[in-house]
C-alpha cells in the first residue's frame, strides 16, 4: 500500500518497546521506580546512572559517576564548542538553540576521543591476555602508535595542560574506591611508555580527562557510548552557563575574540570541612 | 579599517571578562574551587548550580536542586523532542547530532514555559503587593487568563497526567525545607482558582512540572534563565539514553511509532530503605 | 487508554494532511509535479519558490527570488553564525552537524529581523492608509521608533557597512521589474526619514538586505516565515563552503580569531558579457 | 602565556586566510565576483557552485548541479530527518531551530551515504584501472560487497522506490550533457551486475539519488564533501517548507504519525511547454 494512502481502519502495526520510562496517566516510571519518589532522595548523578544503564548505582559507583560529571563540567571560553554556543548566544539565539550549537561542536577531535581511546585500551588488554604484562603490552602498543603517526594517541595529551588536574584525581578516587582493574592500570602503563619513548622526549602528553574516563567507565563495565553520554550531560550546564553570562553580559553581535579575554569571578578558594 | 585586513602587528584589542572558568596550564577553577576539589567531594547537582550562579547551594537548596533536576530527566518517548532525537539517531547520526536535534526540540509549548510562567506570577505577585490576599491576586489573574484566552497557562495542565506528580512532590519538597514563600504559595493559589472557575469546571488543570520549576527557583532568587538551564541540564541525560537505545536496539532508518510502543523496562519497585 | 499499551488492533486514527510533496513507489510529486519533469527544466531558485508557495513563480518573480537567494548566500567569515559552524568544524565534527551550528546560530539580531521588520512596515501602511503620504508615515513611524529607542530600527544599519550592496542591488532589481510597491515605496521613505532625522545626523543607517528581502517579499504578498526560509536557504551554502574550507585548510582544534584573517581567494572580476 | 591573560598590547598573531568572501565596506566579493554583479544575472545554482569550488559552471555543469539541487528538495514527511524537524517545530522552536534539528538529522544512513558511495566507486575504477571491463569490476565489487554483506551497497536500494526517478533522471541528464564518464559508467554497470546477481534475485536494488549524485559529482571532479554540501543545500528548503507548514497548518504538541496521513496539495500537472 502506498506510504500515504488514508486508511480509516488501520491494520495492527508492530509495536516497538522502550525499557527506559513509562508514562501512564499520573504515573512516570523510571526504570521502574517512581519518579517522586527518587526525586529528593536520589542525587541526579544516580539518575542518570540508573537512566543510562538499568540500575542505581553502588555508593562507589555512584561517587565515580559524579566525579565523571563534576569533571567535565566547563572548561572556559576557549573550547571551540563553548564559542560555538557562545557565537550563536550573541546573535539572540534562544537559550536552546546556542546550547545545540554547543552540543553538535563536540567533533571527534574534542570530547569524542572516548571510543577511539577505548579501542586503543581493548587493543592493548587482547595483547595482555596473550599472555604479556601490562607494562609489556602498554609499551608495544605505544610503538605501534608511533608507527602509525597516532600521537598523542586519543586519551593523552592536552592543548594547555602538561599535567590534566581531572584525570589525576579521577584516578585517584577510583584507586580510593578500588574501582581501578586492567583498563586504568593499562592507561596508567602507557602514559608511562609514552614517557621513556625515546622518540617522544620533551613532549608531555600526559593522560587526558577523556583518557581518564575511557578507562574508568571501562573498569566500570560501561559500554564507550555510555560514556559518550556522560560527557555530554556533563558538559551542556557549562555550555548553558556561557550562554547565560554571554546573553547578560555582553551586546549581542558582538566578536567574540578567543585570545584576549580574563576571568573576573571569584579567586581561588577551598572547601570548607563541612562537605566530604 | 576594513575589518579582514592583515595586521601585523595588531593593536591592543579590548579584553572581555567571563567569571564562569579560570583555566591556566594544570589548574582549572570552577568559579574558584580547583574542579579536582571539587571532584569526588561535590555532586553533579551541586556543581551545576555552583557554575549557573556563582556559588554552592546550601544543604537545603541543595536538595531541591537536585530534585528539580531528577524531575524533568526523561518522560519516555512521546515528547516531541525525544522523536525528534530518535529520529535523528535511526539515520545514524552521532549521539552529539542526535541530543542537539532534541535539545532544539524544545520550543516554548514544551519546556519554554518557564519564563512566560514566571511573568504570570510576577503579575499575580504585583497585585498581591498592592494590598490583596493572594488567593485574591490568584482569583484576579486566573480571571485575566481566561478572559485572554490563554487557559491553560503556562505551568498548568498536561497533555496525560491530571495530577502531575513531579510537580506535586517537587512541592512537597519544597514545603519540608521551608523554602517554599510567594511564589509557590501564589502557584498553589491559582491552581485552587482554577479549580473553582465555573468556566472551567471539568477541565483539570493541575500545577505541571513546569509550573513547579518556575515557582521554586522564583522562591530560591533564581532568574527565569537558570530555570531554563535546570530544565536543559535535566533532559539531555533522558535524550542521551532514548538515542543510545535506539541504536542499540532498534534497525536504522525504521519508521518510529509515537502511538504504537510500550515498555519492556523493569517492572515498578522502590527504593530501599537505605536511600534517605 | 494509557498512551503506551500495546494494540494488538489499532483503531483508526484520524489521518492528518501534508499538500508539499506526494510519495508512491517510483513517484514524486513536488506540488503535483513530477520531480523527474522539474529537474533539468526548472532552477533550484524556482522549485524552492514552488515548494514554499505553492506554485512555480513567473519569469519576473523568479528572477527576484533567484537574487534574494544570491544576496545572503555568504558574508566571509566574520558573522557569528559562521564562525559557530567553523568552531564546529574545528572539532572534527560532521558537515551536517557544523552547518547546523550556524543554523540555529541565526538569532533574532542576526537574519532574524525579517519579522521585526515586516511588522514595523506593516504599522507604517496602517499609518498610510488612514490618509497620510507614505513619505509622512515614514516620518512618523521613525519618530515612533526612536522614541522607544529602537535604533536602529530591524532593517536598517550594518555592522561594516554604510551602503549595502545587496539591498541597494535587490530593490533595483524589483524596481526594473516593477514589482515595487508599498512595502519598497515605505522603506526608501524610511531611510529617507533616518538620514534627515535630527537626532540622527552623523549616523549612516542604511537599508540593510534583511529590510530589502523584508520590504520585497512584502510586495510578493508572501508571509514573513517564507522570506526568512529563503534567508536560511541562502545561507546554507555559504555555511557548508566555510565548513569544507576550515575542515581542509586548517589544523583540528585550532583558535579561530575572527579578527586578524585575510583573504586569498580569487581577485576581483567582473561577470562576462554572455550572462545576462 | 597563560591562554586567558590580560593583554593591554597584543602582539602580533598569525594571520589566517579564507578564499570565500572578501568583505570590505560597501562591498561584498564572491569569489571575486561582486554579490551585486552577481544578484539578478546568476542563478542560485550557480552561486553555490562557485562559492563550493571556486568558479561558476559552464551553462552544462550549471544545468547538472541545478538538477541536483532540484533533486533532493523534498520527500514527503516520511525522511527521519523531515520527522525531527516537524517534531521541533510541534513544540514551538523557532524556525531556524527545527531546521536545524532536521540537519543533524542525516546521519551516515541518510544523505550520508555519498563518501561511502564514492569509496566503493573509487574501489571499482581501481579494478578497472589494472585491465579489467567496468562491466568486470562492477561485477567483482558487486561480489565482495555480497560477501562483506553490505548490501544493499551505499548508493543503492530505496525503502519506498523500485525505480528512483530522480536517479534515472540525473544519469539521463548527463548522458545528454555528455558529463557521463566513468563514474557513472560503473555505477550503471554495477545496477546491472545487482540485478544479475544469484544471491539477489527478486531485491529491487537501483541505484537510488545518492548514488546518482556520487557518481555524477565524480564524473564532474567534486570531491564527496561537495556533493554533501548540495545535498545538505537542497534538503534544506525541504526541511523549511516542511517546518513552516507543520507550524501553519496542526496545533503545537500534537503528535505527529507517520504512517496515517495523506497528500492534499496539487494534484499531478506538467510543465507548460514554455519551461525548456
Amino acid at each position: 500500500m502506498a506510504p500515504n494512502a488514508r486508511s480509516s481502519t488501520a491494520p495492527a502495526r508492530p509495536s516497538w518497546s522502550s525499557a527506559l520510562t513509562h508514562i501512564e496517566p499520573n504515573r512516570i516510571l523510571v526504570r521502574g521506580y517512581p519518579i517522586d519518589e527518587l526525586m529528593g532522595r536520589v542525587h541526579f548523578g544516580d539518575a542518570i546512572y540508573l537512566l543510562l544503564t538499568g540500575d542505581l548505582p553502588s555508593p562507589s559507583i555512584g561517587r565515580l559517576i559524579e566525579a565523571i560529571l563534576v569533571s567535565f563540567i566547563d572548561h572556559g571560553v576557549t573550547p571551540p564548542s563553548t564559542l560555538a554556543a557562545r557565537n550563536a548566544a550573541t546573535t539572540g539565539a534562544s537559550i536552546r538553540g546556542a546550547v545545540a550549537a554547543g552540543v553538535v561542536g563536540f567533533g571527534r577531535h574534542y570530547g569524542g576521543d572516548i571510543l577511539a581511546c577505548r579501542q586503543r585500551l581493548d587493543e592493548g588488554l587482547a595483547l595482555a591476555r596473550r599472555g604479556e604484562t601490562l607494562s609489556k603490552a602498554a609499551t608495544e602498543l605505544i610503538n605501534r602508535l608511533v608507527t602509525a603517526r597516532e600521537i598523542p594517541p586519543p586519551g593523552f595529551g592536552h592543548r594547555y595542560h602538561t599535567t590534566d588536574p581531572r584525570a589525576t584525581r579521577l584516578l585517584q578516587i577510583a584507586h580510593d574506591l578500588e574501582s581501578d582493574h586492567r583498563y586504568t592500570q593499562l592507561i596508567r602503563a602507557m602514559e608511562h611508555a609514552l614517557a621513556e619513548h625515546p622518540a617522544l622526549q620533551g613532549r608531555p602528553m600526559p593522560i587526558n580527562v577523556d583518557g581518564a574516563i575511557a578507562a574508568v567507565c571501562g573498569d566500570l563495565g560501561l559500554p564507550p557510548e555510555v560514556a559518550d553520554a556522560l560527557l555530554i550531560a556533563s558538559r551542556v550546564p557549562g555550555l548553558a552557563a556561557h550562554v547565560l553570562e554571554e546573553q547578560a553580559r555582553e551586546p549581542p553581535m558582538r566578536v567574540i575574540d578567543p585570545l584576549s579575554h580574563d576571568y573576573d569571578g571569584p579567586s581561588e578558594r577551598r572547601l570548607g570541612p563541612r562537605r566530604k
